[in-house]
């Protein structure tokens, strides 16, 4: 399914595509259209059928998509049929919020640890967790083999951690410092930056 | 400036180019090229330098870009070379965090008040603030003449807050909730979903 390269641009739209989905199905519809689809997010018809048909063949002229068909599709195709172990770093406000959050479970990631460098921090409780030494990190991260990482660190600290979590073997960092990250070939980052997303809405105040 | 309608998808890039110019001043460089920008953010130069031809001639051929003329140039087009007040909705730990968070002063915003419906969190004390109580939220919001806004509200209440915020007034909505939000012609919605995040990336895994 992943033989064809599919621009980077589609893919960012897809897990947009499936929490409107599942929005849907909570509320107990079994189909939509594209047009309907295109309202929940904000995104023409006509730019979704383009970009569900990159996958294959999913609606019926007529008739629409399956919700949950296409949920399914939708999660296969991200690899999110499965659950996927998170570390976070930094036990901070986020560190904190995100150790709490309940949007993950379902939505196929699950936060296995959480580390701080800051002795003081270190045995905290949050949650379920116990604030880890961000020492043991790279090793903790090897011997739990987890891929995905959330950092919470300052942006002073941002660059080292990343070097530490790709040493570590992780391929996806999603970095909340407000810095941009050097990773090595085959690391992904991605970043959530509130002032960014603010400011692209004053532009049109 | 805005008299030519520019896609959204470049005023989103603008914030990210802004931000690792201000990282780059930061770290006492004067002057950049697309090639070195390009990066640091992780898009192609080519692109870099059609963004930003979109509002005028900024570089010079050879020479590159001034940084700090093109920081100055780039908070005059997303108009944040003033302060945006932003009210906080929901006292939890993502309010928490955005209400200590340092990063929003030195771009362009000044969060001014939190919210929250609980009653034993009105009144509460969250870094330099004291949780106001919800229901004054429309009156008050219309009194400080606010535009700005972030959702921390749980999914069940993000559409009603979203409404009220519509109706005091407000034009920008940074949404936490993992819902998408109807809101009235003329507000912007943008939102932060890290399983969203997430899921971009273990496509690629």
């Amino acid at each position: 399914m992943n033989a064809r390269k599919i621009p980077d641009i589609i893919i960012g739209r897809l897990p947009v595509y499936l929490r409107a989905l599942q929005r849907m199905a909570d509320m107990g519809l079994k189909t939509t259209s594209s047009q309907e689809l295109g309202e929940h997010v904000g995104i023409s018809a006509a730019q979704i059928r383009k970009d569900i048909s990159q996958f294959g063949e999913f609606g019926k002229q007529g008739t629409g998509y399956s919700i949950e068909y296409l949920i399914d599709k939708l999660r296969e195709i991200l690899k999110v049929n499965r659950i996927w172990h998170v570390v976070v770093v930094g036990a901070g406000d986020m560190g904190h919020a995100l150790a709490n959050y309940q949007g993950f479970r379902d939505r196929g990631f699950h936060i296995v640890a959480i580390f701080d460098k800051d002795k003081d921090k270190v045995g905290e409780k949050i949650g379920a967790f116990r604030v880890e030494d961000a020492e043991t990190m790279v090793e903790r991260i090897r011997e739990l083999g987890v891929k995905v990482a959330m950092m919470t660190v300052p942006a002073t600290a941002a660059q080292a951690v990343a070097d530490q979590l790709a040493q570590a073997g992780v391929k996806a960092i999603l970095n909340y410092a407000p810095i941009s990250l050097n990773v090595p070939g085959g690391v992904k980052v991605q970043y959530i930056d509130p002032s960014t997303h603010l400011q692209r809405m004053t532009y049109y105040l």
